[in-house]
């Protein structure tokens, strides 16, 4: 069975895409820790980021670079963390979460509720930082 | 003047050192979240880690990988997690946390404490793994 993050990439469940290309996809955390938190991914299916072969692996970092340059230029922060985990979603993800203080990469503080219309605003101002 | 991680890489604080190469430098983290929680450095002192030249940042990503390839032999875990946030050492570092669930990387949770004995041992034992 796909993972949901496949089903996000081929348009079967919704998200608030910031970019993709031929192997990566960018989107908005549904669940962020603050304005801004992304999930970048590998078009790939593999669970664990360390099994992604060397050059995909490579590749998800250098993109999840490009992305985080592109949110910290319209979202407030003092720079954007990154943390893998990866212990619920089987499909390597990397989180990079826009942060003033190391608590806010706490995963169990309290998830921000944003409305639609704020998702589509934030994922529309990253996107057009993003430089290919 | 030169952060405390210049200074554990030019031997005037001691570490618990797991590999080195002319670039990067990985020792374990002396407040550890659990036994065998590295942090992966590039030599060249950069604050933020998206601040770092390409190659470099890139260099980077791939040493740490290499490195969590050579922890999960040796500690029991699920898997490695990884985790930049870099507000505290104005010294761009990659820490590599073996987890068992996803708790296991809040950064607000009481640190281990290790005998100087254990460290060696953990140290000792994640180098012997190392293929450079």
């Amino acid at each position: 069975m796909s993972s949901i993050f496949t089903k996000i990439i081929n348009g079967e469940i919704p998200c608030y895409k910031i970019a993709e290309d031929e192997n990566y996809f960018a989107f908005l955390d549904i669940n962020p820790l603050s304005k801004g938190h992304t999930l970048v991914i590998p078009k790939k299916e593999v669970d664990y980021i360390f099994d992604l072969e060397a050059d995909v692996y490579t590749g998800l970092m250098n993109f999840s670079r490009m992305i985080a340059t592109s949110i910290e230029k319209v979202i407030p922060c003092q720079r954007i963390g990154v943390m893998v985990f990866g212990l619920e979603v089987p499909h390597a993800h990397v989180h990079l979460i826009p942060i003033n203080s190391p608590g806010d990469m706490n995963m169990g503080k309290e998830k921000l509720k944003l409305s639609s219309e704020e998702f589509q605003e934030i994922s529309q101002k990253i996107q057009e930082q993003i430089v290919h």
